[in-house]
């Protein structure tokens, strides 16, 4: 394993309501100094989770969403951020009934994401909900999200959607139908 | 396909070196007005691209390098800006020299990802690069990258790996992995 570089200053450069950038001042184990920025602190220091609803062993829950960043609707996984004092897999259930209509009676994290480590401090659980029941939450969404069903049968149909681009939901799907093809062997 | 909300007013909040937030005043399609922020202009409006290349059917090759965000050292994916007046895989090519000493004969346009499409505007091309010959470009890495070559066999231990973090190099090779056995299939 490679000796971690120095980080010899932190400093926070600029903040908004949301967004808080910092700037570092690095020494690598080689003697090369440099000076990055990073995005640090979006999201309060709330963990974020995102959720994997499966109907079956084939067939999962997807929300329609306004996304605000690329300007058009987007599908998704169901995800937010768990509330102070709230645990992991409340937060996963809470968020799965106030944008999906669903409740699981079974929820287990599966790992831990970043989006760009290099750049951004935040990471995203990963929750596999299963036994789902309806159940709708009312949430802080401006409208109600579209929800719909898909397959892992058509997961190549859906990755190859101009209105399907999130890696991370992509990454989460991949990742659950391998694990269930797993179990389902063994 | 659901109406668009409208976007009334957008402004910059602020900026720094590398980040730049815009705030935006929305009214949706049923009358509700919010408040967002989100993360535009990261990168320059370059193109930003990633890179997986294959050395044969199972074989790629991945990049170990100091991630300032997480603070220690991630395996992912080449990848970076392309520049000015450069052609998407011209760029490719360049950052895959660069980063992993290769170059690459055959390089094709596979998909688009977004980060979080809710809350930042970026964009990334992927790109699979075959037919790989070793070739090393000076980049402006502030130390020489480890560089690693894993298989497809090993991709579920691989993902589970707390220095193998980031969703987007995640879905380039899940979607690649698929697009190879279905090719080979054929």
């Amino acid at each position: 394993m490679k000796k971690l570089p120095e980080i010899y200053d932190v400093r926070e450069v600029t903040r908004s309501a949301l967004f808080r950038v910092e700037q570092l001042k690095l020494r690598f184990s080689n003697g090369v100094e440099r000076t990055y920025e990073r995005l640090a602190g979006f999201g309060g220091g709330h963990q974020a989770v995102m959720v994997v609803p499966l109907l079956d062993n084939n067939r999962f829950v997807m929300i329609e969403e306004y996304a605000a960043g690329t300007e058009d609707y987007q599908l998704s996984l169901p995800k937010g951020l768990v509330e102070a004092g709230e645990d992991l897999l409340d937060g996963a259930n809470r968020e799965l009934k106030e944008e999906a209509g669903y409740g699981a009676e079974k929820l287990e994290h599966l790992t831990e994401f970043t989006l760009s480590p290099n750049y951004m401090t935040h990471h995203m659980q990963v929750v596999l909900a299963q036994n789902l029941y309806e159940e709708r939450l009312e949430g802080d969404e401006p409208e109600q999200l579209g929800v719909h069903i898909f397959s892992f049968d058509e997961l190549p149909e859906l990755v190859a959607r101009p209105d399907f681009t999130e890696a991370r939901a992509m990454a989460a799907l991949y990742l659950t139908r391998d694990i269930i093809q797993g179990r389902n062997q063994n």
